[in-house]
């Protein structure tokens, strides 16, 4: 039995319980996935403010995890907010939902287009391309200027799917990886009218996090991401003291 | 059921068995593992010349998996021979263990040391952390100098593993990727050593593969990838005509 | 009169007062320097945990700031925590004590070593040299493997002074970057031994951040800068709410 | 006397004796240019899968160039098929068409344009790019979407020679590279029209390997392109065996 | 005192003059500001052509001022004339107002366009950009076409103005580089059209030129910038033996 | 009969004749070589101060070569100086030495390394490796700290040898690049005891020129370089006008 907790590092609940579907509906019969949102942080991600702001929460919850049982992580949010502070803390794997996305999308194609929500965030995408080795495969990144949280608005899927199949046009990309979390029950209706792999990250996360347990990997402990020193945190985050 | 067909490039068929035992033991309970090994082929790879020659071979099983209804291909040899052919013959995934070791070793960690056998083919290692976005991650690549062969013989793990030590302290890594499927065996045993994780690009390649199945992945059929157009083959490669 | 508030993202008061001395050392006389720390945060900040959980502290501090009239921001971690975010609360610039080092470096020599505490954070001056376009000027990273908190003892700057030295002859390199805001009394007496021009993040910080101010040069607020949407926080960080 | 064998990979024999043209009509007097066609292989090479399979005949026209004397070889299909493993078979200097079209362009300017057939060859274009260092050099590749073996059809040389053009402007560069052996007859008139230099690879591979052999240099036998270690190869290929 | 000789390398003197306005209009009350034009030299740059020729006046400027006791030089065409021997000439720090902008640019923002004024120099800024680092910060160069000694022209303003709002909106950039000294004067008019942060190379030269000096810094003597060794210069160069 | 005009930048008259012998003992029976140095510049090129001051010499060869109806230059100083410049003024194609060596390594192998003169100038071949594309096939730039001038005593050509050796061992190249061109007589030697190819940049760039010559190439003139625009040089160079 594998346990996966996936973390929604904003506090929009209806978010979470759809996050949580997408992973199960593609996790083995064998793994148990739990998702969650932080008691702590902002109605959702928009801003490297909002993403600052978020990563408390999320490390809580890795902490918490720990001491559950939990095999691995996947943060759920495209910017991957506390990815590098939640490998410190964590035995298993922990994976971002942009990083894992973009993995796979370079497994089934020769080059990605990323459709986000706001322009603002269209820079931290590439970052997180470049950071991942993928700046050369991610041929460009586009918005839709669509609040995450209006994402479930009917409109919404129409306005993102226009825009996926412009971008493939305009970048001659194979493949799509989409920005936000928000959007993961978009793909298989996208992926029909682009005809391109259409790629969730919160899905790609799951499996990735599963296999990564399945081989026996866990994030090295060598240099960087070995546990954190100990020491005092004062003030409201007293409580995050290891 | 998900039906994975491991192909080994070349000719030595304990190799092929003990590949198929390594796909086989990280592989999930609902999924097939063939594996095979080509009709015609070199004996090992150690050369582009090998590489060369092991490719009409390794796209001979892929056309043939196309026909026993296979869903995704491993391409067990660490140069990933044919990986751009074979994805255009096959509908479902098709993943080579070098790319797939370099993608697990960024998942749980910043920077891998390849360790490989013979020193000609560390430009072909170089060449592929390149094409896959890892040349930032990959830190060093180091041969060992034991033909492909030789690598069942005792002391060739005891020699491997030192090289592990070696390298993980001269590169400043912190995951190590062995560079050649025939090294699988030796993963547990050097982890131990060197304390770090220790990559096989057979059993990564496996479950990623899976898990791009599972996502209801596959190699996008726009531009590059689509089924190559039909043409004529003549003399000894007539049979290749599609 | 230009106010620039220098904000130690730990809260050792202690090294707070001395990042202050520095900076005032090197500020025009129209300058006012405020150095500060925030309330809540890490004693030290020697991992990307510390970090993440800094970056709270900081903001509030810019938040402040903003109320104060504070014409321009200094973050004096070499880890640069927060940058983005405090880009986007601030009117004035916001520099790094990491970015304004690399950029006085590349501004008097052709490649810099820097030589920072513990060798887990090796990575991250890395990742912001490539963030900062110097990944080709940064020769190396060294660590002393002394923690931040240690650096006061007299033996530390023995120590440094040795390992600035053998960077040098090492890595080529032609100056040398401090990777600790802690080592910032270190500068003239590295430059005798070394030979070289001996940057501490601090002081080039304060200079760059009041020219920028002279230039009458803000952050942009087009884009991925402007002021971050307004939302809720819950939790702890209800008090972020903007 | 130097003999230079002119490999075409793909088996048209009418494009054969057209690049063999090519070839005789830049060629040194003091220089014999033979051209010829592999008996075993595509009729054209528009595809990965093509490619793959026209290398095992370049690999047999090399081996029989060895016994024959020949000093340097070229290989005319601007995907440069089988470069890496005739290198390890020749004592002479081989290059491919599309790596010498890429190095004369960037001798007489900034920025070069590919104008190639197939868009699903543009991947490939990129890919030589970056592996020769060119990917900075290469401003842009261009599809004409025409199959090789139309390229006769006089509307060809009309289509072509726009998208030259349009090439140009788009990308601001300032020289054409024709991405296609079957091209080269078009050169003269394309630089006519658009007023920058129009390279073809088969003169530029056959003077620069003529000049290779006038400096005395030849690949060299160090490491990766040593001559490749003997072994069997089995089936179909049993003849490759050395 | 500081003194910083700001060299025009062109002997257009009412440019020399301006040039000069704007370094003092943001230099410190405690710094003196020379401008000058060298004796010998092109009336306009715009080609290699004038920059190679551009150089023995620079370089006779600046040993002039080591004569002078300068503290430091700012060298003020964009294409950085002379850059590297300068800082060999010098004992204090030499900067160049495209060095300059292109780091000012990157402290303010994410991503600058440059707008210059010859579309011949758009490679010469592209260069530039690679060499500081910045190959991924600068999004465009744009040339409006208008010689350098036609800025003076009422119309030229404005025809600068309209190419800026232009490159913002089709590079996505947060900031404008100017890239010819002769437009520092249009900065505050383009800023309020274009909404982004405009910057004009010879104001951010001289402040940081000043703030190297305020902390210290010179260029480093270790390798590259080390004085060069003394001898012979025949022909007209002879006076420059040294 | 194609006329070739080998520049050497420095006023050493032995050095331009031993020049001109190996461009001679390697250009083509109807090829005419003329070595030349101008009446003006240093006695050798050993820093940015004396390659700057070396251009306007070259630039007064190449306007005297154009009258003279010479067809190709060579630019024979490992730094290349005036390349762009002497680029805009001829009619014909201009190579310098360190980009024909450094194409002609990349022809013959995977890497090669650099063996130079002085310490100083490492820098300026890393910056041409750059430049021409080759970063990464350039594994290493190494100083015999040797001067250009002392090439001659017996004794440098054993150093030369020896540190060539090393650098080959060190790193992992497959070919040397000699650094000067005061080093061409070296070559024979040197691949005799390393076993490697070994690039004299004279010959390479004397034979590229010639090809470059036949197969009807030559500087394209559309944009950077295009005709220098007409203007007044004042000073002593009055005499560059055009």
């Amino acid at each position: 039995m594998t346990h996966i907790k996936v973390i929604n590092p904003n506090t929009a609940l209806a978010m979470t319980a759809s996050i949580g579907r997408c992973a199960r509906a593609v996790a083995s019969p064998s793994t148990t996935v739990t998702a969650v949102s932080p008691a702590m942080g902002p109605a959702s991600i928009e801003s490297h403010y909002d993403e600052a702001l978020a990563v408390p929460g999320v490390l809580t919850e890795v902490a918490a995890g720990e001491r559950e049982g939990v095999d691995a992580y996947v943060i759920a949010c495209f910017g991957d907010p506390g990815l590098d502070a939640a490998r410190e803390l964590a035995t298993g794997p922990v994976l971002g939902v942009a990083e894992a996305a973009m993995h796979a999308a370079t497994l089934v194609g020769r080059g990605f287009s990323v459709v986000t929500t706001l322009s603002r965030t269209i820079g931290r995408a590439w970052d997180l391309a470049h950071r991942y080795g993928f700046a050369a495969a991610c041929r460009g990144v586009h918005a839709c200027d669509i609040p995450v949280l209006d994402l479930e608005d009917p409109s919404a899927r129409e306005a993102v799917t226009a825009l996926c199949a412009e971008a493939v046009e305009r970048d001659g990309s194979d493949s799509i990886v989409l920005g936000c979390a928000g959007m993961a029950d978009f793909c298989a209706g996208i992926s029909r009218v682009t005809g391109v792999p259409v790629i969730d990250g919160v899905g790609a996360a799951t499996r990735f996090a599963e296999s990564l347990v399945a081989l026996g990997l866990r994030t090295s402990t060598r240099g960087e991401y070995a546990a954190p020193p100990r020491k005092q945190y004062s003030g409201l985050l007293r409580d995050f003291t290891i």
